[in-house]
């Protein structure tokens, strides 16, 4: 990572393509195009607001790139990729007058790149956002194309020395803006309004501290981020915001996050809006206990599955509570927040050093609240150490009323 | 419009199943298949965060629903949608033990349907979200699946009535939430700072006076928002963020929004920091005729390139500043921020009333600035009612120093 600015350097984004190009050849194939947003930052560096206005990338095996973009994103690229080469560019999506589709403008780059013809994608044309409509990359170029996706994200999913810098950055501004969140909290306060307030306080913290090291990769959103959601509206694990104010009794389940030079941190948490009762300290009790196993369970060369397995026998066998499971232990994540592979018992990817995972077992009790914590893992030699610092404890996690 | 509460009624989302249904008949379809978590909102009123987690829909011609969810969104379906048929859920993504892929179980339960075998879909299997890998629905299927993209979002353009409701609401909260980041701005304000106070500010009045009419439709973000870009960054028409403050002689490009029942509004301002040059002024004027030129030009009858034409002939002939020009006049939005169709000279889609535009030609001039209002624009019988009211002229966009 570049020392003076927190985002990673020119040169390792050479490397990423550098490695995508080697694994092409490995693969018999002679050429990827890639069209999914935060795989185009991932290989370039180029953040962008993805629109319907298709972008994407192709690289061969030889190591020739080719950039096609909106004409309104060229001097954009040119800002944050001066060592590419320059992009190849349409006016406009569906159109913009030329009368080509900005496919089409592609296909006919594509056909003039050495090597030869066998070609991959992460997706078979642009993917459909927001309005976009247009043809199969496939159909195009009259070719069956191969799913290459796995040939970026399996890169994706372990973490160089500067992803992993800024993650641990990103989980310190998690952390604040969680704190900050918990500080404001009281009875009356409204769910929207007093996790915006903490997010905009950490934030403000947040480019104090990082001054000009710090340069967002995003349009939209605060880097430092607090929420949660309430009531019986956390027996879902995905629960929308509700426009009421916190109750005594209610229990938050709590997500925050950092961002950093494009990279997320996770953390959430279990909490309680005064005195809990003795059924309330039980399932929390249970849930950390979840947790711990999950955080001893992730080491390298065990597989995803295995972690799940540890987690899953531990409410089974130990809690017997395994009809409160609503989902699986942990995501992978970096520039997204959540990435391959994922901590599920159909997954059996092999564990490395420097992969990040959410470990984040929930026990959900219908009627009553779901409980769940989660914490941001680095898988190291010989384990995993947590990232993300927050307390977890109840007693530090109850909401005096 | 439900009275009481500011979202679409379990009958309106009936009626567009409905109308989806019978045009899949006139397509000679038995079949569709939604993929797009927006798509499955508008069809059904079930808003969720999407995951790597496949959430898909099946409709067939003769009205037969189906509804494919992870086991965690049931109770949260059901909450949501509680006229529909009870979903088919699947433990977890990739598999959560099962051995079954999401797309296996959904393919499973899709030969079970009555009714023929011509399917289409909006994309050929889930999207490629976050982590998510996954086959092609036609692959499962066995059969070619026909792009049944525009059968639904041609629906989504036209608006009824109670979604214009919800639009001129939005616009109502995007024009507050812009005006209280105007009153605001003043020289050094850090652009993320101070647009997130705004933000926050007109949020806080927007939950006061809906209350309990309010229905949050996200799992993140304020429903009343505003933002802007600065410097020479404006000369970007879609700049990131950067970490500083706002100096005298910026050029400011704005953008704010209200989200209500989840249909967005569309309000963009060009503003300037202390007294603007007589070059500034120039421009200016320009970019206010052509977008006067663009509300003039809206009309029900004529197609989007026509328009759009009407709109580069002035740019191009009264003010001979077509080299400026970046992108079309304005695009289609509603539960997006932008949808089909589009403003373009290569979108020949004919202008209904019922369709929301934004008109916004954008003038960036090399080294000096980007120039641009975008408003909300819907198309009447007779022309068009501008729905954001923000005020236009320089002299209401000037910011004291």
């Amino acid at each position: 990572m570049n020392a003076e600015r927190l985002e990673i350097t020119r040169e390792e984004h050479a490397q990423r393509r550098a490695r995508l190009a080697a694994s092409l050849d490995g693969a018999d194939l002679d050429l990827i195009c890639v069209f999914g947003p935060t795989r185009v930052a991932y290989l370039t560096g180029f953040h962008f607001a993805p629109t319907e206005r298709p972008v994407a990338l192709a690289l061969t095996a030889g190591g020739d790139l080719l950039t096609l973009l909106p004409a309104l994103e060229a001097e954009h690229f040119a800002g944050q990729c001066p060592d590419l080469p320059a992009p190849v560019t349409y006016p406009e999506y569906p159109g913009g007058g030329s009368g080509e589709h900005p496919m089409l403008v592609l296909a006919r780059h594509l056909r003039r790149l050495p090597g030869g013809t066998r070609v991959a994608a992460d997706h078979d044309g642009y993917e459909n956002r927001w309005g976009y409509r247009g043809p199969a990359l496939s159909d195009l170029l009259g070719t069956p194309v191969a799913d290459g996706l796995a040939l970026i994200d399996d890169l994706r999913a372990v973490k160089s020395p500067a992803e992993i810098a800024l993650i641990r950055e990103a989980c310190r501004w998690g952390d604040r803006a969680h704190h900050l969140m918990q500080e404001a909290l009281h009875e009356g306060a409204n769910e929207l309004l007093v996790s915006h307030e903490a997010s905009l306080r950490a934030t403000r913290e947040m480019l104090q501290t990082l001054g000009e090291r710090y340069l967002p990769k995003a349009r939209e959103g605060l880097p430092a981020n607090a929420m949660f959601i309430t009531g019986a509206n956390t027996a879902n694990p995905h629960g929308l915001h509700r426009n009421v104010g916190v109750r005594p009794g209610d229990v938050l389940v709590t997500g925050a996050y950092g961002t950093v030079g494009g990279y997320e941190s996770e953390l959430e948490r279990t909490m309680h809006v005064g005195p809990p009762t003795r059924e309330f300290e039980r399932y929390f009790a249970a849930m950390l206990g979840a947790q711990d196993t999950g955080f001893t369970a992730l080491r390298p060369g065990r597989t995803c599955a295995q972690v799940e397995a540890d987690v899953r026998g531990y409410i089974g066998d130990t809690l017997d509570m395994t009809r409160f499971v609503r989902h699986h232990t942990g995501h992978a994540f970096g520039l997204e927040g959540h990435e391959h592979p994922f901590l599920d018992l159909d997954d059996h990817t092999v564990i490395e050093p420097g992969m990040i995972f959410s470990i984040e077992p929930g026990l959900y009790v219908p009627g009553l609240a779901g409980f769940r914590h989660s914490d941001t893992l680095l898988v190291t030699e010989s384990g995993a150490e947590r990232l993300s610092l927050y307390p977890r404890a109840l007693s530090d996690l109850i909401i005096a009323v």
